[in-house]
């Protein structure tokens, strides 16, 4: 493989936006990114999108966004892995970069999800999961992510509100992000009173949904000099790996296998070992999976994750920055966006361009994408270099 | 790039498979080609499909079948573009294993279609149209193919029945194929009474749709060695390009610029030229497409497509053979498994196991899949060495 950097970035608000199609939405971060890496012209479009065929009434992404945003002729394609498709889209361009097949990639990651009603908006959402054994029962997405906590605090004694600190940091991030969705400082006693939504998932456990889009281009890292201002950023490493796609299947539910899988993958690849990563934005949908991602990926004992929080390591200074644009839960969680927003997000970091929430001298920044209830991860480290 | 071989193939026959579900469907065809290969682990999975958010209400086929076929661990994604979604993915095979990433993919086309009534299913295939301006506008699929047919006799002056070539063949030839979904010979009588679907288009120029799925397995070539008995395949060129999404939109509606635009990247990329194309699998999902595939990939002037059907040229034999295995219209269209089924069946050819419908002395052979009108379109070149 040869190297890629990752050369522009360009992403819209997370929000209700009801005033654009899912094709001006795209194009926004899609133009957004080509202005800022000075480049009108790319040879290949990735799309990562989970939900257009069943929101939109609209397949085919990869000609459809092309057309919209004047690639006519290129290749473009779409890449699906429920909420992972956006870093599997981002990954599907990394290869095609790195094969020497082509010289420049653009990658969007974006979902409109706002145009439906709340109860279709679920029954896509558990599209994700096991349609056969899982959704046929009668189980929506956050029940299974809601069983998976339950049983977590059973077997490691931990309390509701020691999950507090992970949506408490998200939010205090988002407040800094003009993109994000949720701009509102919490409390953990708001925490604790928040309307239920799926014993012991709250409000303010999960993560919200919305329209956004989120975009990178990637090209072959020996053609790119150094822009004035800017560091030059290169992919270090990347890894994808999978699961059952039904939880009930694993030997262990408390344990992200394809975190772990891909994330050594991505730390072999890169060189680095966990203690190296300057700031890691993880695929907090539910306040668990920020628990079960840390432990994963070797930045927290088995059943320890929540203790991080307690003891401020998450937060911009602390041992392992997570969310630090404000994570899914603050940001928001247009799914198919979703892990193009932590790319976005982590590269936003390695250039300085963080203000508030800015990580001191970050130079390796990570970034996990989960999709289902960790039956796909892909996970990216991005260096300056 | 380092050059890539496929080392093994399998597929279902295309049917109302009422007795399978998705996963068995597909896990066949997977199976079928790990035994062909003798392989029992691949490095990823990589999945074409199109319509199972709507049709079976499963997302995430990655990590779905990857579960399914004991793939636990390895990468798995999902890759869509209408119909052309087969060999969108194996297109992403085929980087994977070139960029030196991986060392193996295993791809399958799979589409389950059949548990839905009709009405469902014409509805799901219209997204790969364009939602707003075509399908809210009322047009279907098959209407939008049945302007471009209608235009394309008033152009060059062809009668309806001068396309029944192109479904004899089809039909003639798939009599000889256990997989195909239609066993029977049709005459021009028979064409020329079809029932009609959408003037000029009427039963006998469709392609029927089906439940299918067709896997290949990816190696890099320097790692095949010869097996008795049969020639090493290889990847000898590879396109993809994409059009407007809606046909309204383009200069020349009757010119399919991205079947063009990548045919032309695959030829070079052999190093070859039409002429030397031993069989063409097309994307014959009416006939109108094939007289335009023909065209634009340098078969035929324009306007002149049909004259090979009737000059008998695409007859096994013939200077062009196409769908020499049924053609989507007599082996069946299961459309996200379609680009996969082309694949196998020029493999078939260029390993001498088509028997009646064996091309002499097939040594390179082309496949085309195309997604929605002519918007994304793959060619694939595949060659004995």
């Amino acid at each position: 493989m040869r190297q890629v950097a990752i050369l522009g970035i360009g992403q819209t608000k997370v929000d209700e936006h009801w005033d654009k199609s899912l094709r001006e939405l795209g194009g926004e971060a899609c133009f957004d990114a080509m202005q800022d890496a000075a480049m009108n012209k790319m040879e290949a479009l990735f799309v990562g999108n989970m939900l257009s065929p069943l929101i939109d009434g609209q397949n085919q992404l990869g000609a459809f966004f092309s057309d919209w945003i004047g690639f006519w002729g290129h290749e473009a394609v779409k890449v699906e892995a429920a909420c992972g498709s956006g870093a599997a889209a981002f990954r599907a361009g990394v290869m095609a970069v790195a094969s020497g097949e082509i010289e420049s990639a653009l990658v969007v990651g974006v979902e409109k999800m706002t145009d439906k009603a709340g109860h279709d908006i679920t029954a896509a959402l558990a599209t994700a999961a096991d349609a056969d054994y899982e959704v046929d029962q009668g189980v929506s997405f956050v029940g299974i992510n809601a069983l998976v906590m339950r049983r977590y605090m059973h077997e490691y004694g931990w309390k509701h509100a020691d999950f507090a600190p992970f949506s408490i940091n998200a939010h205090a991030n988002a407040m800094h992000n003009p993109h994000a969705r949720l701009h509102m400082e919490i409390t953990t006693q708001q925490f604790e009173k928040s309307n239920m939504v799926a014993t012991p998932i709250n409000l303010l456990d999960a993560s919200p949904i919305g329209d956004g889009a989120a975009a990178a281009i990637i090209v072959p890292a020996e053609k790119v000099t150094s822009v004035p201002g800017r560091p030059r950023i290169v992919l270090a490493g990347s890894g994808s790996a999978t699961d059952t796609i039904a939880v009930h299947s694993r030997k262990d539910p408390l344990f992200l296998s394809a975190a772990y899988a891909s994330a050594k993958r991505a730390y072999e690849m890169a060189g680095v070992t966990p203690q190296e990563i300057d700031l890691f934005e993880l695929h907090d949908a539910f306040s668990i999976m920020t628990a079960l991602s840390l432990e994963a990926c070797g930045f927290a004992e088995r059943g320890q994750g929540p203790r991080l929080g307690l003891d401020n390591e998450i937060r911009p200074g602390g041992r392992v920055p997570v969310c630090t644009r404000g994570g899914l839960k603050a940001r928001g969680h247009p799914v198919g966006a979703t892990g193009m927003y932590q790319i976005v997000e982590v590269i936003q970091q390695l250039r300085g361009e963080c203000a508030e929430t800015q990580i001191q001298d970050a130079k390796i920044g990570m970034a996990q994408n989960i999709g289902g209830s960790g039956a796909t991860v892909l996970t990216h480290i991005l260096k300056v270099g």
